[in-house]
């Protein structure tokens, strides 16, 4: 089982070859969820050997260019390719109007159907949810409406004890019920309870993707205690008033949301293109929060508990 | 003096990481334009150390993505390394109404005054000139309208044979008019004629862009005799039934049209993404001229007569 996110872009506006801008691909399960799309993603996703096609819904946190200006480039891209499955779009409505003015110029009349669901920046809400998954929002504060998204695995069922079901010589027909929590009734009347049958649920890890967003606990409470936290790092506590400033983080702040949300892994991205060295991010971050690592382009992080 | 090409993408429409799609930089005596803007361009520029603010001009050939989705990740770039100096861009109307809803969008209030020139798809026609060079359009034959462009350096003034000033002591103030070409008239109204007093003028050459295209001789009177002419295939002659189907040329057809056109030399390029090996190209381009060469990102082609 798998539930990983891959980082296809670690950087911020200013382009630059060490950070491509923001993109990620969550795989949940073999669920593919593109997060954001910057100029260049497709790129990525062929320099890490990611198929386009298997990517069914992306989610764009908000419409700085950063953020979504390599959204077209792969839209077209599965068109050429013969896509035939539908793609489902999760953004601002601009978003919308955006797509259908470059179709339009480019007279391209998309092979595949795509569905296309306005975000709502007011409340959170679950915005996708299938058999292993649900995806809900978080609301940012940021120069323009933003939204970050939190993908959280469903309850598993209860894996049976294959030792203690032929002890108790459990018909078949009664397996379903008790993976799902019941207990057992014996023909004679006796209750073996579930967990005399049953081994202990296997963890529904969940990640929350923060980006862009001001230093603001409001936050806190969505994502509290998520496996990991991806938050934005724009600069480092030196420039705290520039990140205020331009609505973006510190490594410190980004940390401090952390440690008071109980998550239990940060990830840290969104680097200001200024930084050469990074090291100065986690050594900032390790003082608020210590299990933090730096987002770099190509790297997977599994979402599972280590 | 300088008058280049660097190939900043040599690919087409499927994103490829051994092409980028569509771009140029025409550096002309420092005068710095650049020719279509496929996703990537900006990154490419870096790659290359092409400073973003050096170039005042774009020009798109047209709407398809592979030509200009890298435009408003650039026209941003600018944006926020703080230019001031105005940007000229030329292309469809449509590309004004996209890169305004871009702005829009996004909250972008430019820090430079951006200029749009319309291009006319019917004929072609001068767009843009300064002391040094003029720019033209070809008006070529694809799925949507789609101009090339011809860069032309404007004639140069006679360079003086300082010989013959000196012998025939010639006052300084009447140089400038021999230099345009005038003859000299001394004291007494000998006629020296200018060609005992000027050196042969230097050549000032040109450099035709045509992509994309169908294979169509029309284009040759426009393009007659420049030096050095870059012609798209996308396909090899195998493809022939497939390049007029998408409205492209083959290697055959690109070299067909450089013979026809007598130009000097003919750079291939905007390649399909199904060929590993482009030698293919270059062997079927050379039956029908044979000064060829093949667009490489990163390559810089001197327009100078070799």
């Amino acid at each position: 089982m798998k539930f990983e996110v891959t980082i296809l872009g670690s950087g911020s506006s200013t382009p630059s070859l060490r950070r491509n801008p923001a993109s990620q691909l969550v795989n949940v399960q073999e669920n593919y969820f593109l997060v954001d799309c910057g100029e260049g993603t497709q790129l990525q996703m062929r320099r890490f050997k990611i198929k386009f096609q298997r990517i069914d819904h992306i989610f764009i946190s908000h419409l700085h260019g950063d953020h979504y200006l390599g959204l077209i480039g792969l839209l077209q891209s599965m068109h050429l390719l013969g896509r035939k499955k539908e793609v489902h779009i999760y953004g601002h409505p601009d978003l919308k109007t955006m797509i259908d003015l470059h179709m339009k110029i480019s007279s391209t009349r998309l092979t595949y159907p795509l569905e296309f669901h306005a975000l709502n920046y007011d409340a959170p809400e679950i915005i996708y949810s299938n058999k292993v998954v649900e995806v809900s929002t978080v609301i940012l504060r940021h120069r323009i409406p933003t939204c970050g998204f939190i993908f959280r695995e469903k309850p598993k069922l209860l894996p049976l004890s294959s030792e203690k079901i032929r002890k108790h010589k459990i018909p078949v027909f009664a397996l379903p019920a008790i993976k799902e929590g019941a207990d057992y009734t014996t023909e004679n009347g006796t209750v073996i309870p579930n967990h005399e049958l049953t081994l202990p649920r296997p963890p529904s890890p969940s990640y929350a993707y923060c980006s862009d967003t001001i230093f603001t606990e409001k936050i806190v409470e969505s994502i509290q205690g998520v496996d990991v936290l991806f938050h934005e790092s724009t600069f480092t506590k030196e420039l705290e008033d520039r990140a205020k400033e331009t609505y973006h983080s510190t490594a410190a702040q980004a940390a401090t949301i952390a440690q008071k949300a109980k998550v239990d892994r940060l990830v840290l991205g969104h680097f200001s293109v200024r930084y050469n060295d990074l090291e100065p991010f986690l050594e900032e971050a390790r003082e608020h929060f210590k299990n933090v690592q730096l987002a770099t382009d190509g790297i997977t992080i599994n979402v599972y508990p280590q």
